[in-house]
């Protein structure tokens, strides 16, 4: 796909030598050409087939709407090649799980195109969060909470009913649209388990079939058999434990401008991951001091993006906040492909059938009927 | 009660010219006398049906353990006595209606010492969110979603698991302890309407029989019979319309401290009460701007609390955050009993009501036992 996010995805690309984008397609072949001319993209083509059978092309990132992503993603892989599918990675769970099968039994690397999980933010939140996974424990104590929203006012960028976002056959609505973001925060901060409690509640639009905006209450068990408050061993504070379990706050929308942000509550620290946290720049770790609302230290981690190059700029910078941000995605896809990986570690298949089976149990509270992908 | 709360309280009466403690009463009538001549109150007992049966005595500030709530609040009422009970006004929605109904058939005041409505923040917040009433309008557009929390560690101040926040006889767990703050900004900002979807997950302490921690989803239906996108009279804006109708997303715990904001997003901008938003001093307004994540006017109001006279220094100030505020409270009652009404417009028995069956509900939904007050 030519549209808006490949446009930023191509730009980005710019800033990673180990990528070249080797060719371009979109459903016609002019706005392809045009796409192909602005980026310096030497091979551009009017249809998917074409760009498949191209021998130069190692993997293709998917881009264009939603409700597209099982067919191209199916064709992409029986062609051979690996796959970053944008998000939401599919229509549903099922289409998610047919997609997954069919890169493993081919080979194939495959991806979701969940960005966040590469900013070097977020990978330092991760290390303030678990530690270094060697001698450095995380700083925050055990994860009990997590909140985390994304609402932004469509009103000014998508035509109302007529833009694809309020449309259901391709893929409209909030659910599709923006819980993915929250979705990974709490799949991130709670090690990619998976909820055993979701209650989701929102509006509908009657008139479209969409949902609008919803808040989500995830419960995740936990992670020994220890029940809260029975971990005898551990006498050092006065409180009960929660050994893995713990709750998620999520919310999403398309009526108004939220913070944008997700903040991880652990029983001895917070995190902030500042606003934009879909694409963060910014992350603040509070460490609890002695005293009910103390704070003590406070760390702030800033990581500015890739600053634009000449030829970004003349290529007409970026639509959307932070997209230089897909560099550091392109660069660990690249990485792992020349290290013949098939998953990517920071974003792995598995934690994505468990945003995929989320969202369909979210879509499915809220009324949505279910859509399977062309 | 003359337990750390109601310390607070007599401490910020020093505030209030029109209020005067006429005297005070706890189960020992040493501890009474002590917080007596603290507080430099000429008169206290050793039981509170001595207190109740004192002719110069107009209102009991109930303040002690929330099983306890029913119990005094009906000796009150029997008594003759108009009545602010602390919050959670008592253990279940049931004992709530019986005393709102004694109150009613008495002819007397009666409250919940939800003081966070009073603070001066609040009231700014109302009128930013309501307009006045009259000509102005508010400045937000339509209220879609209200995100409140309140955690904090206990692990400092109650000792586990012999302090009555973890009793469940006593009243015990999060959502009575602390929820009360959430659901009523939920309330407040959704204009005290029922929710129509109420939907708790959470941890339960199996040890104790109380809940730790939750986050709740609300959804309140819409107050006209326009569905959302239906109303074709309203097309300034490439938008759904969801007349009244929105979601609350709210959290709450005893184990981290969170940022305790209320944001409450708004079709053309964003309010936030800033932290701690259960007795605020400062409240933001957003108002948005053209183009997707822009921010227009930004407004900040502060209201700052009274300063310590030298009468409250002596008595040893606060136990909590920000309790000058408490005066707030207390010189809208004043007001409300010198005019003769029984119910306070800001904080009225109907909000009270619609609070206790959410927590009714709440409770029930993380498996909490009911609990009637004594």
């Amino acid at each position: 796909g030519c549209g808006r996010v490949s446009h930023d995805f191509a730009q980005a690309l710019k800033h990673v030598p180990t990528a070249t984008v080797a060719a371009v397609a979109a459903r016609s072949s002019d706005s392809a050409k045009a796409f192909a001319d602005k980026h310096g993209v030497s091979t551009s083509y009017g249809s998917y087939d074409e760009l498949i059978a191209d021998e130069n092309v190692d993997i293709v990132y998917v881009g264009n709407i939603t409700s597209l992503r099982r067919k191209i993603g199916e064709k992409c892989l029986l062609g051979n090649k690996h796959v970053l599918l944008e998000k939401p990675f599919a229509c549903s769970a099922d289409d998610a799980k047919y997609l997954i099968g069919l890169a493993k039994e081919r080979n194939l690397f495959l991806m979701e195109g969940m960005w966040t999980r590469f900013f070097p933010a977020i990978e330092q939140a991760r290390r303030a969060v678990f530690g270094d996974g060697k001698d450095q424990k995380g700083v925050i104590g055990e994860v009990v909470m997590v909140q985390s929203d994304f609402n932004f006012n469509a009103s000014d960028s998508e035509v109302y009913p007529t833009s694809p976002v309020y449309k259901h056959d391709q893929g409209g609505g909030s659910t599709f649209l923006v819980a993915p973001y929250p979705i990974a925060a709490a799949l991130l901060f709670f090690k990619g388990a998976e909820p055993d409690k979701i209650a989701a509640v929102g509006q509908m639009d009657h008139n479209t079939g969409v949902d609008l905006q919803a808040t989500v209450a995830l419960s995740f068990p936990a992670t020994s058999n220890i029940s809260p408050a029975l971990d005898d061993s551990n006498t050092d504070e006065n409180t009960p434990k929660l050994p893995g379990a713990g709750v998620a706050s999520l919310s999403f929308g398309l009526f108004g401008e939220s913070v944008e942000e997700t903040v991880v509550i652990g029983t001895k620290g917070r995190l902030t991951v500042c606003s934009p946290a879909h694409c963060p720049t910014k992350v603040i770790v509070i460490k609890k001091a002695t005293g009910r609302g103390e704070v003590g230290e406070k760390i702030e981690y800033e990581f500015p993006l890739p600053a634009d190059t000449d030829e970004i700029e003349k290529a007409g910078g970026y639509n959307y906040p932070n997209s230089a941000g897909f560099a550091y995605e392109a660069a660990a896809v690249a990485r792992c492909i020349d290290k013949g990986w098939i998953e990517c570690p920071q974003n792995t298949l598995s934690d994505t059938m468990n945003s995929m089976k989320l969202i369909d149990e979210i879509k499915a509270q809220l009324g949505v009927k279910p859509l399977r992908g062309d």
